[in-house]
């Protein structure tokens, strides 16, 4: 494939499944390949589905993507696997994905794994969900266990994001309150046939009303069962209520100016980073310096401040 | 508090205790403190400790610290708190401490939190640690949950890694075995009065054996019932046989060149993140980028491949 940029722009599945590829990779033409293809983004609804482990995230992600291809929507799917060695296995589990998405030229369906860092992660995420938006799919979804501050931003940065949670999470729902009320645009319950549904929305809608934040767009909490089917229109209907509220408000615009910015400071982060790194280790200075150190002949903040001094301007 | 360092090696708690908040918060003499600070560290045995919420960690180190001081040695403890929104509530629930441990002048308590990002965690746990060793402490205990990447990092920075299960964790052992066969030096099984200890054990011992690379330290599964202070000093020998071991056969210096590497490189990576954001956001210069890759003028890749051609030498 010479140009496997053109080709995801002419909607060439294969392309595509290879850009994102290269940008997990960090293959050396990956940067070359998303300047192509950057102009041509923008135009995706992009939304964060989120919870801890077992929430049943994935079977949910696949009915809505089903859903939204009964509308005639093009779907793409990005499932973040945090590899967490305590994790991974719940994770591993999630990732049998229905066959019949697999088959639908509509959708297109990807894992991504840390394997290195989060913030990686993060910065690749943002690259496969500008691909997807590229190739021309009118609804992303990126998928992530909640299990990290790093693996929530991920979610954060999308359109809309939606909490996953289940049942008889009991009294840690108290516990668990403050950091869950200020991510999710929507809230839904699902397994919401398992024993505490009810007590469970209770609890959150006590929660968002002691919030004590004034706000136009109040999350609204849904019940599904994933698993049959139920509640999947609803879920459907009350993204594109968020959708229209934040497009009218100009809230859309904000985030996604904040999410421009942040992406822009992360590539910066990680090609600064690189490239030092390759200037010192390159020529052997590394070891030296941290024989130095070690030697207690000097520290790591005397040595840092003079690597910044030989590099920057 | 004139000079805050020179009060910590002069063994002032309270300096210790500022010192590690001026970490914390990023204050201005932090780099001042450490690097008067690092000529006099090296000397402590760094453990640490993790497993997955709920396993008894905290118990388990506060025992552990017990049974320090009671061969005379004087006890740090680092409590790492991922601050995850779905986490969050189990891990404050654990830092809920033993009065015995937080009124002896030979043990130092501190809890971190995350905050910001995990990576700045990292280096800041790292700049505790060294606080704490600096300050003359013999053994320093850091404990985090495993959920994500960066935590574990945290702890595989240490001299030795304990990694503590508890029963019942049923068929999700053989999912996990991956991630956590490379980080332990040491297995303990806590709550070990509970279903299913032996069934770990064997099940770890299997995987144990399967692993396939020839080591000469095969890590011990111990168990333990830490609230009952049972196997605790069993646990802390083991810690002085691996100890012992990494130090004879030169993995020690090993482990604390690779520590030391890692450490200068985070750091260069925070310091220069920090300069290039200072400069690229104090002249307003971000937003103006910020509106041009919006408007799809130009692309983040191209503005950050600007940015470096004038920022490095």
């Amino acid at each position: 494939m010479e140009n496997i940029a053109e080709e995801v722009l002419k909607g060439n599945r294969l392309a595509l499944s290879r850009a994102i590829t290269a940008i997990e990779n960090e293959h050396e033409n990956a940067t070359e390949i998303m300047k192509t293809l950057y102009p041509h983004t923008g135009h995706a609804y992009v939304l964060g589905v989120t919870g801890p482990p077992g929430a049943g995230k994935s079977t949910l992600t696949d009915k809505l993507a089903k859903e939204y291809r009964q509308q005639g929507k093009t779907v793409g799917i990005i499932a973040i696997d945090p590899s967490s060695p305590f994790s991974g296995g719940a994770i591993l589990g999630d990732r049998i994905r229905m066959n019949g998405l697999t088959l639908d030229e509509g959708v297109f369906i990807r894992s991504m794994g840390t394997r290195g860092s989060l913030g990686g992660l993060s910065h690749k995420t943002a690259d496969a969900v500008k691909a997807m938006d590229a190739f021309g799919m009118d609804v992303i979804l990126v998928e992530t266990v909640g299990v990290g501050q790093s693996e929530v931003d991920i979610v954060r940065a999308a359109d809309t994001t939606m909490v996953v949670l289940i049942p008889g999470m009991g009294d840690d729902i108290q516990a668990i309150k403050a950091g869950i009320l200020e991510i999710g645009d929507i809230f839904t319950i699902n397994k919401a046939d398992h024993d505490g549904a009810d007590k469970l929305a209770t609890e959150l809608n006590m929660m968002l009303d002691l919030d004590g934040v004034e706000k136009d767009w109040r999350p609204p909490i849904l019940k599904a069962i994933a698993s049959q089917n139920i509640g999947i229109a609803e879920v459907v209907a009350t993204f594109q209520k968020h959708y229209d509220y934040i497009r009218s408000t100009g809230e859309l615009t904000a985030r996604r100016t904040e999410r421009t910015k942040n992406e822009m400071l992360d590539l910066l982060d990680g090609r600064i980073g690189s490239y030092v790194r390759s200037k010192i280790v390159d020529n052997g200075k590394l070891d030296a310096y941290v024989e130095d150190i070690k030697a207690r002949k000097t520290d790591p903040y005397t040595v840092v401040e003079g690597i910044m001094q030989d590099m920057l301007k």
